[in-house]
């Protein structure tokens, strides 16, 4: 099912001419390895990063101090920071960013609840630059491989909305 | 059965209290998913990158141009200085580096075939260093999923052995 949706943003991809990265938190490395199943996949995929801890954050995706301290780890402003993060350090024209709790515990230093996540996309070309967030919030998790799967889901549906209908 | 190995790993590392980065090519992120299975890995892991393209690995990992130029990026050297990368990258106390080819296709620029990999450790903690390598070749590659898992499970194995065979 979920190959289904990474086959899609190849063909879109590989339609346009353009490139990918991302960087997942609690997604976890989920997201790039259903993408990377897609034969060809290094024709668009430039790579991209997990990044489950703070520091990497913000060391290497530069998301800003005050992003984590105000808003948190798992914010849209912290997975809209991490898609740029991203873009900027592939040079590829989009990039998707993920950050939530996978769970089956809720967040370690906060009230986010396990099956919580922020997702962004970074990306479009020349003039026309496309930034879009979603919250998604599973009305049943527990199980942690099955959550990351529906993350991941969600996170390959926003950007296939966005390759569809890129800004004009 | 995969998921065993992430298991073990995590396990290991936690009786040590030792952490770890990884750095893929051809697994594509599927060795940090199934790392990130694991419920509680953020105790022990701390990210990673997936390098698809040269740029990223000489960039993003530091690996050297001539390792590139003469030994290719699929290469026990490149995957050595992909896992040195990786380690420094997210000062982890271990990490792993992975670089083949999933097929089904061989590789654009060589003569290496779809169905090989080359894994690296690096790590163990003070002063006594660790590096190992290991080349793998599949048999009957062609499904680029099962291979995926094939080399995905390859290094987990190699790890496993360092963590219980560290140099004293």
């Amino acid at each position: 099912m979920i190959i289904q949706y990474a086959e899609q943003v190849a063909a879109a991809l590989l339609e346009r001419k353009e490139s990918l990265a991302v960087a997942e938190s609690s997604t976890g490395g989920l997201i790039l390895s259903l993408l990377t199943d897609v034969p060809g996949a290094s024709a668009w995929l430039r790579g991209g990063l997990v990044a489950y801890t703070n520091d990497a954050k913000r060391t290497l995706l530069h998301v800003p101090d005050d992003v984590l301290s105000v808003h948190g780890a798992v914010s849209a402003e912290a997975a809209l920071a991490m898609a740029r993060g991203a873009q900027r350090l592939f040079s590829a024209t989009w990039a998707l960013g993920e950050t939530g709790v996978a769970g089956p515990q809720t967040g370690r230093r906060s009230a986010k609840p396990a099956g919580l996540t922020f997702i962004a996309i970074s990306g479009g070309t020349g003039g026309a630059p496309l930034e879009r967030t979603r919250q998604i919030v599973l009305p049943h998790p527990g199980d942690r491989v099955a959550t990351k799967q529906a993350f991941a889901e969600a996170a390959l549906d926003l950007l296939l909305e966005a390759l569809r209908n890129p800004p004009s």
